[in-house]
């Protein structure tokens, strides 16, 4: 699309500038309207302060669609609904029957200063906020279509995906059918797009989102047949466990796969020290499936708590197959858990070895109707880096051994621990 | 003050707009201008295209001191030296000196396009990038003074607080020597606010900034004594463990402690399911100090990895002081550590009763030379949140037991367990 819509982001508040509160707005709206096809031209940052009338202006002359979020609420600071009107060039109309619809819901703010909250600027709609008492407003400056919007971001983001994405998709965007999305695990972002570059394209474009445990990709453009054969290139080059159709948060699929199963899983972390622990804990719910199990960071606890052979740590190494499965037997037979899961390995930046270089990892695992195994790997990066791959490599295998309820397909894991950052 | 200098954020980059990467510029940057008295009059994000140059040249009309950051790569893209020159109206000088300074440290780069990092603005200086090849920039365009960094956070941060700080500091900012710096723990930041504003303030200012673990106050303005004065103010409203004088991180200094008085330490996690050793974990060369524990998520657990009777936990309940008290000893005594600390509650949503409410939580903790103790509290929010002030309620419970070494003073706890939130 050469004829992309310019959208200016505009964020307003003291605590932004300063640096208290990390802007979370730009992370949440950009990606969802890159997926229909909108570019930001700009984000900003401003404080609360008369300066934002002039920027708005500016804004509004440089862009199609400006999206303004904060200074909404009831008190003095909060200048958006005036800024607006003096930049649009109208005059702030009380609006009865919003005020009505407010204090329909909440009763107590009659007579309060909430009552500036009524204020629309004149040739502006009110958006319903249904998750505060702000509403939002959309109307025009010139050309450009303005839509401003709470700052608190729960109210934000319902404001944003219910009433401004489906009108701008509607007006300007790509629709959903035509965009594919896929979530991609371990694999960095350069690897991704290389691999992206490599496929002919044959008119499709693609974008790509980093989030905390995967990237997402879109794949826009063509028809349902051409996205479909781009992503099926990308599953051949990465392997179908790493890219996947559709919007999934791998640790979050693994613990609904338990649940389902009605089967339940412990641990014993090493290095991970409870970072596996943490992350599926982190899902309520999770006593269902979880267990717990042991940190066993030093020889000591390994063989207090797992009763593992200190003969054996000592022959083969606490970083070894041997290791990593007389963990994960251990501690499934231990817990009467289904299964057991288990880390060993080395998270620097000390304490690396020739033999046993920093990143090594094996990660074990049993089952009770499958048996135990161990994969060995080796991930390069920071002490943090080492530890969260390694974590969501234990939810890739764990996910492998529920499905499939048999030994693990070596061969592909060996495969995999060489291609694993 | 009220001649505080104004500044000018700017980063560039296409992934900064389009949301896959956050910025993390701001929160590093602005409030250590914040602390030198220098305010953000606004920050801007944008693409890697031509409009920089407009851009640019407004801020510098519009602020004393303007911050680039981003674009300064070797490749096509990276276009902010060619901007930089035409804002400023001026040539592009290639700096020979410049050159073979940085070929002289990455001799792989002669003759590549990194020779494109050392073309010089006319009248602009270069500021030596002491983690990566490309250069900083200063100078001037009209009266706003320049800094140009680059865009990743290691290189931008170093060359921020090496060369760009203290030379702000020096020309406009408060001196080190005029602030107190406090850090303070388990205080929410309406509480925190709430009383600043009601200690006389004497001409005195603070500012804060909410971190991970910690809110940090700046106290700035009058003589040492009144903002000493200040600080002990806050104390005796929060307590000194809450309020303390410098810039500390509580699980790092716990940490510390234990290594400086070669201790060990162990945990047996119930809700918290792994975060408590997590976060010790993540301190490199913690296998010093930690000996690991267990996640006793389950009543099964707790049986089968801590020796903890059925009885025991049917008749007091699993939240409850004798269960955290008997997890602490027992995982203290079972992987002969001088510490053992212990976690059960509830993290919510589900799994509340009338009698024990979601967000409840007892904490208990074994020291070789100074018995048995656990205290409880009640934390309301989310159940992150719980989950993680529960792990900071347990590091300032360690270390008031590694420096007492003695009966903790209960009393003072019971109070604590009101205020904490």
């Amino acid at each position: 699309m050469s004829d992309r819509k310019k959208v200016s982001l505009l964020f307003i508040g003291t605590e932004l500038t300063n640096g208290t509160v990390q802007d979370a707005h730009t992370r949440y709206i950009s990606p969802r309207l890159g997926e229909i096809g909108l570019d930001v031209r700009s984000v900003q940052l401003l404080p609360d302060d008369r300066s934002i009338s002039r920027e708005l202006k500016r804004e509004a002359a440089l862009s199609d669609i400006v999206i303004v979020a904060g200074g909404l609420g009831p008190t003095s600071d909060d200048l958006t609904r005036e800024i607006v009107a003096d930049a649009a060039d109208c005059a702030l109309l009380f609006n009865q029957r919003l005020w009505e619809s407010i204090t329909e819901r909440f009763e107590h703010l009659s007579g309060t200063a909430n009552r500036n909250q009524a204020f629309v600027p004149e040739g502006f709609e009110p958006i319903p906020n249904k998750r505060g008492t702000a509403p939002g407003l959309t109307g025009s400056i010139g050309d450009a279509l303005l839509f401003i919007l709470p700052g608190p971001p729960r109210e934000l983001q319902g404001m944003f995906d219910e009433d401004v994405l489906p009108l701008l998709r509607r007006n300007y965007g790509f629709h959903k059918e035509d965009m594919l999305e896929a979530s991609c695990f371990l694999i960095c972002e350069s690897g991704l797009e290389e691999a992206c570059q490599r496929i002919p394209s044959q008119g499709l474009s693609w974008g790509t989102r980093v989030q905390s445990r995967r990237i997402s990709l879109y794949i826009r453009g063509g028809n349902k047949e051409s996205r479909s054969a781009f992503l099926f290139s990308l599953q051949k080059h990465f392997g179908k466990e790493r890219v996947r159709q559709g919007n999934i948060d791998l640790p979050s699929y693994v613990f609904g796969l338990l649940r389902e199963k009605k089967k339940r899983l412990s641990c014993a972390e090493s290095f991970t020290g409870g970072l596996f622990g943490k992350t599926i804990t982190d899902f309520p719910g999770s006593s269902e499936v979880f267990s717990g199990g042991v940190i066993s960071y030093t020889a000591g606890t390994k063989e207090k708590f797992l009763g593992i052979d200190r003969s054996l740590l000592d022959s083969s190494g606490a970083v070894s197959r041997e290791t990593a499965v007389a963990m994960a037997l251990s501690v499934r037979k231990i817990s009467a858990a289904d299964f057991g899961i288990s880390f060993t390995g080395i998270a620097g930046p000390g304490g690396g070895t020739e033999k046993t270089p920093v990143g090594t990892v094996w990660i074990g695992l049993s089952s009770l109707e499958g048996g135990e195994y161990a994969f060995p790997f080796s991930i390069s990066g920071s002490r943090e880096r080492i530890r969260s791959k390694a974590v969501l490599i234990g939810f890739l295998l764990l996910e492998m051994s529920i499905k499939e309820n048999k030994s693990l397909d070596s061969k592909r894991m060996w495969q995999y621990s060489k291609v694993f950052l």
